[in-house]
């Protein structure tokens, strides 16, 4: 016998069908013997019907109503299954955020669980009893209701995984698992049947979004089995684990990548202590995130230095870097919002050498020119011109072998 | 400075606007000084979208989750009421009814209230906020969220007005008071200034559903002065309490009727203690509720016995008491299901001999037969043939000038 934590997202209780497809999927599991705890979102559509209603009444609604208002979107949605749940025959309780309890802090609309109280769940699965919970939502020390923000349902389920000691938590979701890279620009593309969290979380950061980053750091903090599955076909899905895979060639996971990057260079940036603080900071004041960073020492005692921002802040970094470049003296600032990020993740990088120049030795044989290049433990990413975006990450797909399954 | 509670049904706050309205008309009062707590239903339309929903995952959907399902309603209500607060910059906080706490039993679907926690409430208050709380529903010793069934808003507010030792509970609706009769059968009623609780219970069972009758039981129990008013146009509405109208001249209040009414007979029943009960105990049985009961001793040592039903379940009546009248040799069994009930009703009646009177000589003027009566304390009420109920409310109406304001 063993406990499972079943997360459903939006799309998968979306009408009344698919909330009794649920409903059958969970009986089923709870049939075989196991003990289930299931979490649901709002069914899809809900939230952005009732986030509309407060912006009529508020331009900026005030978040501890906010809170009020989408908490009830997950409380219909556990009421709704339960009642699917009993038709079909099996016992289901449903427990809103509050009555678990799960206990947040005070920051309403981004609240982080502190604390979950499992008595009234356990006591419901020793009965025999199917337990549904809302996702998303919780309640402060005052009572309060809070909620997580978005994709906090997934939070919710590795929280309560890592609460009740599961087996494993399942996220059920639109699609199937995780793949080597986005099926849409490699046909090849191949669903891993085992992942670590330290490249799901490289993979996730790096565009591909199956699972909320902050559910996978939670699950890694907490070491929980976490699976991501299809809600509309069969299928193993994909184990995301600390366990790295046992087969020894398996050296790359997955290639992800970002299309919308943007990259910013000042040159002859006069090369004193304290250069890439005055360059960076101005930036950062301006709420723009930077993601790689790169500095080179050129030979005349002045460096270069290039960062990339999303496309959208290009503008605004391009103006602030300009300003920068006038009071540090620096020769000029240069850009491009035509490049793309490739990654490739895997934990095997780690024990194997050669690795980076297989990488490199693959997009110079396509004629593809290396713009950038960062690497961390168990990544390395490459920034390229966006119309080379499909040739590398194909050309990468099959020099790493990534269409041949080596794991099951 | 005094303490209302305000509670506005599902139709006040039916839509954007109308909550918009709402949140004007509560800074209004709040910007005068007073204290205000506001109860509100759900958005009009939202309970019958929340059970269609219920009905197709479950024929009879359990009532637990039920209560958890439709308690989402008055949610969305007072967290919308106070953006809308909000906006016009005025302080509230919502509660639903396991945050304030109103503590309930465990009958989900038609809880009734235990006790009422003020604390949250009396310490916003005395920070100038406005209090805004769900109506319809509340929380078991258990944590279960329940409701109180249909009218339960009122129920709430009421029992809120008394915890909080309100000055008064007002109740706004969609008709601006009581009136002396429904205005739609003798355009000359009038709004009563005032009325009392046992009469208001009177009016109420008789037919003009203005208000739920258990608030008004709980109203007089709990000695919370009672207003109705309208939503939607200004006025002083009618005020439901214990004191009798100080003018010596109102003797009836006002005048009520029920349409759907239907008679059936027993005759030459033997007169033998029992009789009552092996009349009626089969009616009961078959869950049909009876109104009046009048029981007529013929000369020749048997009883004539006669009652009326809702006019549904004349048939199913008749049927169960052609058997009885087989198995106790009684002569026969008649019955008539066009008649109707008209009473009148006032306080004064208990002080002043020649109402009766002056009520069956007003109809024997029109040609009315009288075909049964029964007198309470308060209340007179005659069984007519239905063709007669327009004719018989006008003329009573006039006979004790009820259209001649005397109170205000």
């Amino acid at each position: 016998m063993a406990l499972y934590v079943y997360k459903f997202g939006g799309t998968s209780v979306g009408s009344v069908e698919r909330i009794k497809s649920v409903a059958e999927k969970v009986k089923k599991a709870h049939d075989s013997g196991d003990q289930i705890v299931v979490v649901v979102s709002a069914m899809s559509g809900e939230t952005n019907r009732l986030v509309a209603l407060a912006k009529e009444m508020q331009t900026q609604p005030t978040e501890r109503e906010m809170d009020v208002l989408l908490s009830t979107g997950e409380q219909v949605t556990i009421s709704l299954l339960c009642m699917a749940l009993h038709n079909l025959g099996c016992d289901a309780s449903s427990y809103t955020g509050g009555q678990v309890k799960i206990l947040t802090d005070s920051s309403h609309t981004k609240a982080r669980i502190r604390e979950i109280e499992d008595a009234k769940i356990h006591a419901d699965l020793k009965d025999r009893k199917v337990v549904v919970v809302a996702g998303f939502q919780g309640v402060d020390e005052y009572g309060n209701i809070t909620t997580l923000g978005r994709g906090g349902s997934d939070t919710t389920a590795v929280a309560l995984a890592a609460a009740l000691k599961a087996d494993e938590c399942q996220i059920y979701t639109d699609v199937d698992g995780v793949y080597t890279t986005d099926p849409r620009v490699e046909p090849k593309a191949r669903r891993l049947d085992h992942i670590t969290f330290e490249e799901m979380l490289e993979m996730a950061s790096l565009g591909s979004k199956v699972l909320q980053i902050r559910s996978v750091e939670f699950a890694g903090k907490y070491n929980v089995a976490l699976r991501v599955l299809s809600s509309f076909k069969e299928g193993c899905g994909t184990l995301i684990t600390y366990k790295e895979s046992q087969m020894e060639s398996a050296l790359i996971s997955g290639i992800a990548f970002n299309r919308d990057e943007a990259k910013l260079t000042i040159t002859g940036v006069p090369d004193l202590p304290g250069v890439a603080f005055k360059i960076l900071s101005p930036v950062a004041d301006a709420n723009i995130e930077v993601d790689m960073i790169v500095q080179n020492i050129a030979d005349d005692a002045t460096t270069d230095f290039t960062f990339t921002v999303h496309r959208n802040d290009y503008q605004r970094a391009k103006t602030s870097l300009e300003k920068t470049c006038a009071e540090l003296g620096a020769r000029k600032v240069t850009g491009d919002d035509t490049i793309v990020k490739v990654s490739i993740v895997g934990v095997g990088m780690r024990s194997h050498a050669g690795i980076a120049s297989t990488m490199f030795k693959t997009l110079a044989a396509e004629g593809i020119n290396i713009r950038m290049i960062s690497t961390s433990e168990i990544k390395i990413s490459v920034v390229v011109d966006e119309k080379y975006l499909e040739l590398a990450v194909r050309a990468l797909h099959a020099a790493f072998k990534l269409d041949q399954g080596v794991e099951s």
